[in-house]
């Protein structure tokens, strides 16, 4: 799998039936971006099968103890795994001092750097083929935010075709031409532009964090792969979801459709619902297109 | 079951094949007396049918994360649940300044007090049943305690034919005689040394926390109906176990035959060590009596 999102915990809050707290991991190419890390995430990590060595970026969207505090216990594994590659952290400043403290408190000694990023509105990480972009989310009183996780356009497709009127085969070549440059070869000039179709738009993800149904949600999640939007709770509790910052499946379901995405996920449900299922019925009142109830373990690959 | 052991976490530092990390339950009259709370407590607690309301004691041994960092969490479980009653919390300084600084971070406001006692050899909780007491284990630099959960001895049974001499049937008042008090019924004197056998000792369990073979350890272990004793490793590693400050099974064994306790439980395995049963095996070298490598969610009942 190219890319793609594997739920590592769905729950709200407090853990329920198994469900985990809040963490999501995007896999891409071989590595992992981790959004939130909730208590027990490193355990998941392992059972998907995932090593904590492969997280490249942890995003956390705000300070309250269930999308954070599985931070510390994740860090010293991968000491123990012997990491020495950077390990890009990005969230609130408390975030870091968190980090500092439990590490001063334990005498743990990390054995790789940290790259903090203090979380706030625009690019707050980006490497050669990715983008995390970070938006204000309405979750009450607080400094909440939520990510979008954007591939960078991908080189168009070879022209097959093209390729043989200029008389040549395909060869590693194309790798540089996919790059961008202009080779030459058996004396023919091979420029991007003559043998590549258009650049193909990356995959984009994009994750809400704690929120009430949001405006900058719609604005950043238009036309997007894959809407995860938190809906703690059911239609029946909606005043109760007003009160405390969360968002209704139904109001997921709205969101969903005036952000015209190919999907929506839903996730980070209140421990009070056993059954997920009606959580998938409520939105689909709203959106037409793909919803699914996040379970943990759950792999959703969105490039084979 | 009047009193027993359920294992919640058993792995060491990293958590491997769904061990979990370390924690242990003594279960004792309904409530839960909580040793070292590492990473994902509460949702073993939850797993194991344990709500984290019946936990009237936490005490962690040591400040190395694996054993206390699922402790912030468990709190924030407990004010979601409502609790009111207080928590007594045992263990180093450093781990009120956990809470705090979490707390701090968080903005979360506690729904319960926490008493909190800093841990130092000797009674460190009393109550109308049970005695805990902390001692000192053999932890490299690290200030590492151990703990003795010990019932209190319990009144003797009622001798039935004295009773019959006296002209009485059991009754009701016999749980005021069972109190220790003399009374008067249907005219007849019925002292506690008259009609009640010898008192019955407690249950002791002691739980290591990390050590090497320990004198200490022996000391007050000396009989105890069971020893839960770390062992990280097995013998093909015991310079690694020296090193860093661990025990292997082999020297387990050996601790709970020269302190000749009933039972021995062996625990925190590394996470290198994918099977179990050498461990036992390993340990019976040395030990003849009841052995066996905790698992997760494993119960042990000391009084049905």
């Amino acid at each position: 799998m190219e890319v793609g999102v594997v739920y590592l915990g769905v729950s709200a809050a407090v853990p329920a039936y198994g469900r985990g707290l809040p963490s999501i991991a995007v896999m891409y190419r071989g590595l992992v971006y981790l959004f939130d890390v909730g208590e027990g995430t490193q355990e998941r990590l392992v059972e998907a099968g995932l090593s904590p060595l492969r997280v490249k970026v942890v995003a956390v969207t705000h300070m309250h103890g269930d999308h954070f505090l599985g931070l510390a216990g994740l860090l010293q594994s991968m000491t123990m795994g012997g990491r020495r590659e950077e390990l890009f952290v990005i969230g609130p400043r408390g975030l870091l001092e968190y980090i500092e403290i439990v590490e001063r408190l334990t005498g743990h000694v990390r054995s790789f750097d940290i790259v903090f990023r203090e979380v706030e509105e625009g690019v707050v990480y980006e490497d050669n083929r990715v983008v995390i972009k970070a938006f204000r989310v309405c979750h009450g009183h607080v400094a909440a935010y939520g990510y979008v996780f954007e591939e960078k356009p991908r080189p168009g497709r070879v022209k097959l075709e093209k390729l043989k009127e200029l008389g040549l085969k395909p060869g590693p070549y194309l790798s540089r031409v996919k790059r961008g440059e202009s080779v030459i070869v058996n004396g023919v000039l091979v420029r991007p532009e003559d043998v590549l179709e258009e650049p193909r738009p990356g995959v984009r993800v994009v994750y809400t964090g704690d929120t009430r149904p949001c405006k900058t949600v719609i604005d950043v999640a238009r036309g997007a792969d894959l809407l995860i939007h938190e809906s703690t709770f059911l239609e029946s509790e909606a005043s109760e979801a007003h009160e405390k910052g969360h968002s209704t499946a139904l109001e997921a379901g709205l969101v969903a459709a005036k952000a015209g995405v190919k999907c929506l996920a839903l996730t980070h449900f209140s421990a009070r619902y056993r059954e997920l299922d009606v959580f998938e019925t409520e939105a689909r009142r709203n959106f037409g297109n793909c919803v699914y109830a996040a379970r943990p373990l759950l792999i959703h690959p969105l490039r084979l």
